[in-house]
């Protein structure tokens, strides 16, 4: 049994992993508390970028920094330490050599190549407990988890809309629907994604820049991520902004698209959606987590995100509504496939936040439910 | 200057007044609470319903209920004392009377036959103190304020729909899009309101009955609203629910419809809007504020509420938003005149609450607001 103190320490490497967030892919986020036999903290560390020190060991050196005598620890971390040697050592056995003889970490490794630490370091004698906190340690490497698990990349669905539902007015314009604050947040979501996704109608409705700036990037380890544009026909332009080399960029198109004006730009040809007239979205997802994309902000337009949806690679939706009506305009959401009632897209709603004036829901997609019985209107 | 404790006794006050909301019509909801010298409460009282003793009366037999001298008592009231004699006598003479020595209230009376109650208690030596918690007493009666105040029912527009801004299906199929909390919170909405309005569309769509059931009716004394069915082209046939006997029911049609199929319905005429295909919206807020509606919940549909809100004739949105997205069907808020961003319905969210599994979002409208300066996307 796991103790409060050993809770408390978990909490607190959840969030020293969370420090991490679009700095370590295709690596997990992983945090560690080093704790005496009393329960004080002798170091904390934390996977700071893909390459550098895993957690684990970024802990060792803090408390052998401090002076701390290691054996008799325990050592608290979001994964299992894992067991084997890529760009570094092997956490499991660093911890062995350290003397730490109590090992609990919150989330197994589903990793097939790295599984195998709590076995290793059981067999040297050192007391393992798996799964303290592990819903809340999953839920921060989300991303990781759903890439390793399903072999593509974790997809959040960013939208804003009017409270009914318009991404735009009538007359196509949309600056600025959301808050300053709301856009400010959409910065921290391109931060923390590897990639992020447009369609070719929002390329052409605002010809976007997709480029994370200002206050993310001070953090500094945090990479720009790929833009990715999603032009069935090749219609992008080069003098695009998408285009510009703040950021690598690459263009999907269908395996006839004309790309001879698209000199110097990266394409991938994909085959088309089955009865559709956009691409295979799987197919996307597959090259993308090839590349190591363990995380994907999808940024629209209606139509990309309801194929998206309609081939059920949604992970997370986020919904930036502001305070205002327009009662005419397109829609957040075009075709999803979705005919009738019974088979709604339910979410399950995890937080709901004020930003500036607006509201954020960020919800996670269910199974399709079905209908309740009829009941008086 | 009030004191803290009569600022206790004004929140006592708004709250005891709250509680007979829906069954003063047409007059406002008033608590009041008596308090001796030394801060001790003497008696409670509200405004129970339209006919019945006022809330300073109320209070006032309380006190003497239980004993009470109410010489040099402090009566703290939500509005001020009224000055009329109508079903029942002049308050400010009834505090006097009883021995009143201080009277503080939240909201100065609006309304040009019962003002003056607070000259009449100052010229009889009474210590006379206005506006404390007059913007929550306010807000508390903001259906009979806006009554007063612009000769039109305060209008409350009620809608359910997707996080996508739906409302229903593309089938038209919308049982249940929100859940059974939000429903039954509609149902407390209708058996606040004086009058419920649909338009032809809902009618032909839902059938529905709109009449108040279940929980809020348990506190007695509140009568079914008026249902209201603006119908322009009189297309309601007699075997709808809406006319059954439950409630009363309203049927507004334009001036050259024929209703000879209406037999025993009661129907309005009225002009149609200028350069508009349905009726006049002042006309028919026109009629009702001459029937003593002072509040009106408007059910939709989206056509319906477009009109309403083209004509500025909403004073409160309340959208109950489901945790689901469709993609498809139609939008819950159809042509407010809105062609551009600029000119989008900006609203003051005042509240946001779960409601079971979705979301209730309560906003006032604002002015339009202009257009903030370009920025990088």
């Amino acid at each position: 049994m796991a103790t409060a103190t050993e809770a408390d320490a978990m909490r607190r490497a959840i969030a020293l992993a969370a420090r991490a967030l679009g700095s370590t892919s295709p690596n997990p986020v992983v945090g560690c508390v080093l704790l005496d036999a009393r329960g004080r903290v002798l170091g904390e560390g934390w996977h700071r970028r893909a390459g550098g020190p895993h957690a684990e060991v970024d802990a060792l050196h803090a408390a052998a920094d401090a002076g701390h005598d290691l054996r008799g620890a325990t050592a608290v971390v979001t994964l299992e330490p894992c067991n084997h040697t890529g760009r570094t050592g092997p956490c499991a056995q660093a911890l062995i050599e350290a003397g730490v003889t109590r090992v609990v970490y919150a989330v197994a490794d589903p990793n097939p190549t790295a599984t195998g630490g709590a076995a290793t370091l059981t067999a040297a004698g050192v007391d393992v407990e798996g799964g303290l906190l592990a819903g809340q340690a999953a839920e921060g490497n989300a991303a990781w988890l759903t890439s390793v698990r399903r072999a593509r990349p974790f997809v959040v669905w960013k939208y804003a809309a009017t409270l009914d539902g318009r991404s735009a007015a009538a007359d196509g314009t949309s600056r600025w629907i959301t808050s300053t604050e709301s856009r400010e947040d959409v910065h921290r979501l391109r931060a923390e994604a590897d990639a992020v996704v447009v369609g070719s109608g929002t390329l052409r409705a605002d010809d976007p820049h997709l480029a994370v700036r200002g206050g993310p990037l001070r953090r500094g380890a945090v990479t720009q991520p790929l833009r990715v544009v999603v032009d069935t026909h090749a219609t992008v332009k080069p003098g695009a902004r998408v285009l510009d080399d703040a950021a690598p960029t690459l263009v999907a198109v269908a395996q006839d698209a004309d790309t001879s004006h698209l000199t110097g730009v990266e394409t991938v040809r994909l085959p088309r959606a089955e009865g559709g007239t956009g691409l295979d979205i799987p197919a996307l997802l597959d090259v993308l987590h090839r590349r190591e994309i363990r995380s994907l902000l999808l940024e629209g337009g209606p139509t990309l995100a309801g194929a998206f949806l309609a081939a059920g690679a949604v992970d997370r939706v986020i919904g930036y509504l502001a305070p205002a009506l327009l009662g005419a305009g397109p829609a957040a959401l075009g075709d999803a496939g979705i005919g009738t009632i019974a088979r709604a897209l339910r979410l399950d709603v995890t937080d709901v936040s004020r930003l500036g004036p607006d509201l954020r829901v960020t919800a996670t997609p269910l199974a399709p439910a079905t209908a309740p019985a009829t009941e008086e209107n």
